[in-house]
């Protein structure tokens, strides 16, 4: 699973980046995990658009969102089943300083790996979580972006090595729960689905995205907000949510059970066929 | 400046990294910035304990740090006066996840860069400094490590152009003083010094201890604390440290006159022989 199929780095086959690229040195970029089904990415115009805020939002420069998805098309073509992880730095650095100076030209960096098969065990009976002991720094100028700063998620990935459980949510500094590891999280509670509204730490997925959009669009109470460990504790129904992963139930929180529920269950039937069929 | 003189990648000359490199992928790794002046690293020993103490915390095995500085010393001798800028990454990923796998192997970047003579004056008359927009967020298990997730500083140091603005001055996001951008700071409160104890963000820089040292050595009453905005208006001098540029005292701060005083005054006597001869 560690070496990719293929890597292309603005178009051209390649190996190796600019030591001088501002994605090594300060973490300046974004990412996106693309999941590749049917030899088509899923959900690919849902990753340019996020990858497009990232830019708006980080002040880089980049505008070449249309061939670059027919390259994302292009190589997913290429096998029945993959993942691309996509790279977007700001470029080679022009000076020494934290500061852009304006002339780099971002570079992307298109990373395709075999399909990673989990066990479908995952899906159907839920998985196992702990909570985490680190917890996240908390700056509304990068919540919400799937950016290249990822050290916290490095060391909270690092405090366990059981690989019975599966992922670990996370609080920030002022004690909200933003999310797992990899993932986003959803309580359902007293029958309403929410998940925390990242306005000051995590990532905002496209799967989460797509959750929203289709459990709205089944009449489902949706909502996003600020949730904290009490609103964790008492929730029914959790679940959690990436691009590859699709829906995992979390049949249990730090070794007490917790029941897969009706809304959980309901919400796997819907995604069902956008996962299988690199659903737009 | 943009250009280095001289790159190594593990001892040996390239131009490039492995695309692979956790340090590009997750800002995994850290990074010194080494002042050499009469062809020898300032206060190599200070930058390789700091290095030491950060691959501890951040699990990363790496043991090589005599060869390392007999390396430093080999590169800072082929000039009279240069900067290098050492990467130290986690290595290449082993898998796919944030989570380290135990086999990766450390990888470690030399740029030398020609010296960048700064305008004397800075030193002499100080800087023009003004307050960030932009907050830092709150990780104990980062704070005080100068590592690779840098997007916070770059977004601050973007946030204005003007070239008489020297550095601006950063809180944290419950409210504390931290540092500058790329800079410690420095006050003098009725005559004691003080500077923010960075427990929750902020960079230890070698020039900040090595002013603590000496301040200490010469009589002053020294602590580091937590210190607010109000510590700040209160500061009777003020004052910036990095391993580069030594010490700026602060002549103005968001427009308004700060007088340079008499700490400042020694403490820039106290440092000049150890900052002209390659001090240890």
């Amino acid at each position: 699973m560690s070496t990719p199929l293929t890597v292309r780095i603005d178009g051209a086959p390649a190996a190796s980046v600019d030591v001088l690229d501002r994605g090594l040195h300060y973490g300046d970029g974004l990412f996106e995990t693309i999941a590749c089904r049917a030899a088509r990415p899923r959900f690919l115009d849902l990753h340019l658009e996020r990858l497009a805020e990232g830019c708006a939002r980080l002040g880089i420069a980049y505008q070449d969102f249309d061939p670059l998805g027919a390259q994302i098309r292009a190589l997913a073509a290429a096998h029945e089943a993959s993942l691309i992880k996509l790279l977007l730095t700001r470029g080679s650095a022009t000076g020494r300083g934290y500061g852009p100076e304006g002339g780099e030209r971002a570079r992307v960096v298109l990373l395709q790996y075999p399909w990673p098969q989990e066990d479908p065990a995952l899906s159907e009976h839920g998985v196992a979580v702990r909570t985490a002991h680190g917890r996240l720094g908390e700056n509304p100028r990068l919540a919400g972006l799937k950016h290249l700063n990822r050290l916290e998620q490095v060391l909270i990935r690092a405090e366990w090595r059981d690989p019975a459980i599966h992922e670990a949510l996370v609080f920030s500094s002022s004690g909200w729960l933003i999310s797992g590891t990899m993932s986003n999280v959803f309580l359902v509670t007293s029958g309403r689905l929410m998940t925390p509204a990242l306005t000051q730490a995590g990532v905002r997925g496209v799967m989460r995205k797509v959750v929203l959009r289709e459990a709205q669009a089944a009449g489902l109470s949706v909502g996003e907000g600020a949730l904290d460990a009490a609103a964790l504790a008492a929730a029914e129904e959790i679940f959690l949510t990436n691009a590859r992963i699709g829906l995992w139930p979390v049949r249990s929180l730090d070794g007490a059970p917790r029941s897969v529920g009706a809304v959980t269950r309901q919400l796997q039937r819907v995604l069902r066929p956008l996962l299988e069929n690199s659903g737009a």
